[in-house]
C-alpha cells in the first residue's frame, strides 16, 4: 500500500467537481429502502427539486383557490353570532341582534379589504403579515404576527374539519357519534394529499367552491322568493329541533353590551382566510397585483352577500343551534322543506358546505408549512422545517400542523363551539400588525397617494386592533386565554431558539478557515473494541491495520472474567504480535462507561487523535436486528462527549441468514463483509 | 507524524493486558450520564459482578421465600371452585361438591410433592423442569418446558396481583372502580423492586407468609370452635351478599362429570408453585436437599390444611362469589361478625391476604428472568435476557415480565376469573415434562431405590398429564384455546431464533484465525462529506489529514445550487489544495442516497476501503438535538450496506451554547473540539 495521498488539485476558474451523476440505468442498481418504496406508494415518485414551479391562475380559478377559508367561514359565522346570544339566555330578542352584528362584521371586512388591496399592491410577491411586519417593524414584532398566524392556522384546519363533519351528520344524524373519528379523517385526507403535493391547479378547488356559492345563493334567493310571493317563512317550531336544548335555550335575561360584543368576537371567524390571497399575489396572472386586488373585492363581496343572508334567514326562521344539527341545516331544510326535491337540494347544500370546509382546512395546510419555514429560514423555528420532502412539500410543516390540529379536535371533540374561542385572535393580531407596518411604510416610502393609503391602513390598524381587544375581553374565559397565554410563551421560546441558532453559527464559523489548515495531531492511536474472535473483529482488525496508525492496540471489555481469559489465551495464538490486546475488566458491567474511561485516559494530551474502531453486524431486517442488543450504538453515543475521539463503525454482512438483496459481492483474500459488538 | 506504530508483544505465560483500572477516584472525573443517575436514585447504587453471592436461609425463612406462591393459592382456589360450580346454574348443590374436588386437588398436590422430593434429590443445585427436561429429554422438550412455564410465570404475576387487589376492595369498596389502576401499581412496585434487586434475605417475605398462614389458622380455628361450641355457623343470607348476582348464581341446572372435572380444574391454580423451592436449593443449609425437601412437605401440609379449611367453611356458609367482595373476605366477616374485634380480625385478614398475594407475584419475578436467561444461554431467547443490569439482576426479563403481565391485567380488567382459565396448563405441561425426565432418569442411571423413584415419578408423570388434559379440555372455551395455541406457536419461534444464531455463529467463526490475519485492501479512500466550511467540517478535515489516506477528498451533496455554488468558490480560496472538492447534485433531495451512490463507485472494485467522515455536532441536553435534523445517522444507516463502508462520526463540542460540564478541555492548534453534519 502507498502511504503518499494521490492528490488531485482543483483549479481556480472551474470549481472543482467530482464524477458526473449516475445514469438512470445505474441509479436502479441499488436497491430502494423500504422507507422509500412505502412513501412511493403513498405519495407518488419523488419530485426533482427542478420541478418547483407556479402555474399562473385566472381570476375565477384564483378565487376558488385562495377564497375556500374565506368563504366557508359563512357556513358557522351565523350559528355562533345565535350561540353566543342565546347561551346569555335573552330569549326571543336573540334574533333581532343577529343581523346588525353581521353588519358590525362586515363593515370589519371591508375596511379589511381595503387595507389589503394596499398590501398586495406594495408587496406584490408575497404580502402575508409575517413579512410585512418584518420589513416595516423590524423582526421581533414579525415573530408577534408569525406565531399568531401560525397557531390560527392550526385553529383553521380544527375548525374547518370540525364544521364540515358538523354539515355531515347534519344530514346523517346516526354518524354524530363518530365525529372525532370523522374529523380526524378529514385531517389525515388533506395532510396525505398535501404530502403528495396538492397541485394549486384549481380544478378541484373550483367545484366545491362555487358549488357552495351556488347552494347559498339558491338557499337564500328561495327563502327571499317565499318570503315575498310565496307565503312567507314559517318560523321553525321547537318540535323540529331538539326539543330540551331548544326550550332551555329560548330563557330570558337582560342583554347588555358585553353579550352583543361577545355575539361579534364569535363572528369573528368570518373575516378571517382574507389573508390567503395576499400570500398568493404571484399565482395571479399578469399584471397580478390589480388582478388579486379585483379578486378580493369580489370574495369580499360574496362573502357578505351570503353572511347578510343566512344570518337573516337564521333571525326569520329563528334557528336555535342544537347538538347534531348546524343551523345552515336547519335553514335549509326550512326552506326547501322535506319533499323530494327539497330533500335533494337539503342534501346538495350539506354536501357543499362540507366540500368547501375541507377545502378551508387545506388553505391552513398550504399557508402554515410556508410560514413556518419562512421563520425556519430566519432561524426562528427549528431548522427541520425548510426542507423539502419526497414531493417538493415543507413535509415536516405539514405532519407538525396535523399532528397538533388533530390533538385540539380530540381534546374538543370536534365541536365548533368550543375551538371558536380560541379561534380569530391570532389573525387579528397579525391583522393589526400587518396594517401597522403599511401604515409605517406609506410614511417612510411616501410614494404618490400614500396619504390615501396611510388613511386606509391607520384606520384598518385601529379597528383591527380594537376588534382584537374586543374579541379577547369577551372570549377570555371561554378559553382565549389560552391562547393569550401561549402566544407570548411561544414568542419567547421562538426568540430563544434564534439565539441558540445565532450563538452556534458564530462559534461554528469562527476562523472556520484557519480551523480547516490546521495542523493535524501529533499522534493517532486506533483500538479495535472485541467481544470474541470472529469474522466481524476480525474485519475490523483488518480496517485498522489499513489506518496504519502510532498505536494500535485490541481491547476488550471484560465482563465475564472466564471469557476474557479465553479469549486472550486464543489471541496469543494468533500471528498478530503486533497487536497487544487491552483486557479491561468491568466488574459493574458498564461497557459504554469503561470504553469512555479507555479513550479518555488515551486522548488526555489532548494531542492524540483516537480512533475506536467498532465492529458491527449489518442486518437487513428488523428482525434480525431484534435479536442482538444496541452496545455499538451505546457506546458511540457515550464517547460522543470526548474531544478527538472518532467513532468508526466497520461493518460485516452476514451472508447466510439474510435473505435481502446484496448489492456488491466482493471477496478479497479470505474475507468480504464486516462486523459486530456482541455478548 | 511517525507511520511506524508502536507494537507491543504480549508473552505467551503472561497473557496481555491493558493499564491498571483507574483508581476509584479518577472514575469520578468523568461525569455521569443522566441515565445513569436515574437509574442510582431509583435503583441504588450499582453492584459489582463480584457482589453475586446467595445467601444460605434456615428451613422458615427458606419457607417463607419459596412458599408465597404455592400458599397463597389458598386466597383464591375455593372461590375458583365455587364460581366454575355456581356459573353452571346447579344451585345450592354446589356446595356440596366443594369440598370432594378440595380433596382430590390435594390428592395430586400429594403426588406433586413426593415426586418433586425426587427432583430435589437428583438435582440439588437447580431442579427447575427446563434443566430436567433438558437433561433427559433433551433440548427441544425442554423448550416445550422452559416456554410453558414462562407463561405461567407471567400469569403468576397476573392473578396474583388481581387477587391482591381484589382482597384489598373488599375491604374498602370504593376502591373497586381502580382495580386495575392499582393491579398496574402493584406489578411496578415488585419491578422496580426486583430492578434493585430484592434481596432473598427473607426477612420482608417471613413477615406477610406467616401473618397469612397464622391470619387463615385463626380463621379456620374460630370457625370450626364457633361450629362445634359456638352455637354453630350461620349461613350467610343473600342480603348480605350482592344480591342480584347471589339469586341468578343460585339457579337449578343438573351435575354433570363436565362441570366436577371443570370446577377440579379451575382449582388447579392451587398447586402450581411447587416448583419454586426444587429452583431454589442451593439456598438452604446443608444438607441442601434435605433442608429442602423437608420445607416441601411442611410448604404442602400448610396449603392442604388451609385449603380444607376454607373449602370447609365456604360450604357451611355457602358464600357465593361475588363482584366487589372476595370469597375469604366473606368468610371472615361471617365468622368474626362486624363487633369491634371482629372488624379488626377482619381486616387483618384481607391485608395479610393482600400481602402474601403481593409476595407470590414476586415470587414470578424471581423465577421468569432467571428462566428466560438459561434459555437464552442456550440461544433459545433473545441474548438480551442474559444480561446482568446496574444492580446484577435480569433487568430486561424483568421488565419484559412485568409489561406483558400489565397488558394482560389491563385486557381482561383484574379480573381473578377471567385470569384463571389461562393459568395452570403451562404449569402441569412442565410437571408432566419434569415427571417424564425423571422417569427416564431413574431407567438410565439405575440408582439405589430407583424402582421406587421410577414409581413415584411415574404415577406423577401419569397423573400430572392427566390434569394437564383436563385442564386443558374443560377450560378450552373459557380462554385456554389462547394458552394452547400460544405454545407451540412460541416454541416454534424459539427453535427458529435458534437455528438463527446458531447460523449466525456458523459463519463468524468460520476461518475467523485465517481472516483476522487477511491482507489489507490495495487502496484506501477518505472523504469528508461536508455542509459548509464551519469548525464542524474544519475539525474532520483534520482528522481526515491524519489518516493519511491514498485518497482523500470532500463531498457535498447539493440540494440547494446557489449554495454549491458558494461553497465551490469559498473553498478554491482555502490553501487545501491537496483536497478536492466533489460537489455532488443531489435534485431529488435524497442525500443519504446520493452519498450511498458515492461510496459505492468508489467501494465498487473490492479492493478500496472507503471511509466516510462525517463531522457531527454534539449536544449534550436534548433540547439542542431537537434543533438539528439525525441526517448524520440517517447517512451512516444508509451506508450500513455496502461492504468495505466505514462510517466515522468526527465529532464537534459546542462550547458555548452547551451548559454541560466539559469533561477534557482540550485546545490544540486553532481548534479543539468537532463537527455535525447540518443544513
Amino acid at each position: 500500500m502507498s502511504t503518499s495521498p494521490r492528490m488531485t488539485a482543483p483549479t481556480e476558474s472551474q470549481p472543482a467537481s467530482g464524477p458526473a451523476p449516475l445514469p438512470p440505468s445505474s441509479r436502479t442498481r441499488i436497491p430502494e429502502s423500504r422507507t422509500f418504496r412505502f412513501k412511493n406508494r403513498l405519495l407518488g415518485r419523488p419530485l426533482n427539486t427542478d420541478q418547483l414551479e407556479h402555474e399562473r391562475l385566472g381570476n375565477p380559478t384564483a378565487l376558488a383557490v385562495f377564497a375556500s377559508d374565506n368563504l366557508s367561514s359563512a357556513a358557522y359565522a351565523t350559528e355562533e353570532i345565535l350561540h353566543t346570544l342565546l347561551l346569555a339566555g335573552i330569549g326571543i330578542v336573540a334574533f333581532q341582534y343577529v343581523l346588525p352584528i353581521t353588519f358590525a362584521m362586515i363593515a370589519v371586512l371591508i375596511i379589511l379589504i381595503l387595507s389589503y388591496r394596499q398590501t398586495i399592491k406594495a408587496y406584490p410577491s408575497a404580502g402575508g403579515a409575517y413579512i410585512v411586519t418584518k420589513d416595516n417593524l423590524g423582526v421581533l414584532p414579525a415573530q408577534v404576527a408569525g406565531v399568531s398566524l401560525l397557531t390560527d392556522y392550526i385553529l383553521v384546519v380544527a375548525v374547518s374539519v370540525s364544521a364540515g363533519t358538523a354539515a355531515l351528520y347534519s344530514v346523517f344524524s346516526e354518524l354524530y357519534p363518530y365525529r372525532v373519528l370523522i374529523a380526524l379523517g378529514f385531517i389525515a385526507i388533506i395532510a396525505i394529499g398535501n404530502l403528495r403535493g396538492v397541485k394549486e391547479s384549481g380544478r378541484i378547488f373550483a367545484v366545491p367552491t362555487y358549488a357552495f356559492v351556488v347552494a347559498m345563493a339558491m338557499m337564500i334567493g328561495y327563502g327571499l322568493y317565499k318570503a315575498g310571493f310565496g307565503g312567507g317563512l314559517n318560523e321553525i317550531t321547537i318540535d323540529e329541533m331538539n326539543p330540551e336544548q331548544a326550550h332551555e335555550a329560548l330563557g330570558m335575561s337582560a342583554v347588555g353590551w358585553f353579550l352583543v360584543l361577545h355575539a361579534f368576537a364569535s363572528g369573528g371567524a368570518a373575516v378571517t382566510g382574507v389573508e390567503a390571497i395576499s400570500n398568493g399575489v404571484p399565482a395571479f396572472r399578469e399584471p397580478s397585483w390589480k388582478n388579486a386586488a379585483k379578486t378580493l373585492v369580489i370574495m369580499g363581496t360574496m362573502l357578505g352577500l351570503m353572511f347578510i343572508g343566512i344570518s337573516w334567514l337564521a333571525s326569520e326562521l329563528h334557528t336555535i343551534p342544537v347538538t347534531g344539527k348546524t343551523v345552515i341545516a336547519q335553514i335549509a331544510e326550512a326552506v326547501y322543506g322535506s319533499s323530494g326535491l327539497g330533500r335533494v337540494m337539503f342534501v346538495f347544500t350539506q354536501f357543499a358546505t362540507m366540500l368547501i370546509l375541507v377545502l378551508a382546512a387545506n388553505t391552513g395546510f398550504a399557508d402554515f408549512p410556508r410560514l413556518a419555514s419562512f421563520q425556519a429560514e430566519d432561524s426562528f423555528m427549528p431548522r427541520q422545517l425548510t426542507k423539502r420532502g419526497h414531493r417538493l412539500v415543507y413535509s415536516n410543516g405539514i405532519l407538525a400542523l396535523a399532528g397538533i390540529a388533530a390533538a385540539l379536535v380530540i381534546i374538543l371533540s370536534a365541536s365548533v363551539s368550543k375551538l371558536i374561542p380560541l379561534y380569530a385572535i391570532g389573525v387579528f393580531l397579525s391583522f393589526t400588525l400587518s396594517q401597522l407596518g403599511m401604515a409605517r411604510r406609506h410614511l417612510r416610502i411616501k410614494e404618490p397617494g400614500w396619504k390615501v393609503g396611510l388613511l386606509i391602513n391607520g384606520t384598518g390598524a385601529i379597528v383591527t386592533a380594537v376588534v382584537t381587544l374586543v374579541i379577547s375581553a369577551t372570549k377570555f374565559l371561554d378559553g382565549a386565554w389560552v391562547i393569550i397565554a401561549m402566544i407570548p410563551i411561544f414568542v419567547w421560546v421562538v426568540v430563544r431558539l434564534n439565539h441558540q441558532y445565532e450563538a452556534e453559527k458564530a462559534e461554528l464559523e469562527e476562523d472556520a478557515t484557519l480551523a480547516a489548515t490546521a495542523p493535524i495531531l501529533k499522534r493517532h492511536a486506533v483500538i479495535v473494541l472485541l467481544a470474541k474472535i470472529d469474522r466481524t473483529s476480525a474485519r475490523a482488525i483488518q480496517y485498522a491495520r489499513t489506518l496504519n496508525p502510532d498505536r494500535l492496540s485490541a481491547v476488550h471489555i471484560a465482563v465475564d472474567e472466564q471469557h476474557a481469559e479465553e479469549l486472550s489465551k486464543e489471541w496469543s495464538t494468533l500471528p498478530l504480535k503486533q497487536i497487544p490486546l487491552d483486557v479491561r475488566e468491568c466488574p459493574d458491567r458498564r461497557i459504554n462507561r469503561t470504553v469512555l474511561e479507555v479513550v479518555s485516559e488515551m486522548a488526555a494530551d489532548g494531542d492524540t487523535e483516537v480512533t475506536i474502531l467498532i465492529p458491527r453486524r449489518e442486518y437487513r431486517s428488523a428482525w434480525h436486528r431484534l435479536l442482538h442488543d444496541r452496545t455499538a450504538d451505546g457506546i458511540a453515543k457515550a464517547l460522543g462527549d470526548v474531544p478527538h475521539a472518532n467513532v468508526t463503525f466497520v461493518p460485516y454482512h452476514l451472508t447466510r441468514t439474510s435473505k435481502g438483496q446484496r448489492i456488491h459481492k466482493v471477496e478479497h483474500g479470505a474475507m468480504s463483509g464486516t462486523s459486530g459488538i456482541h455478548h
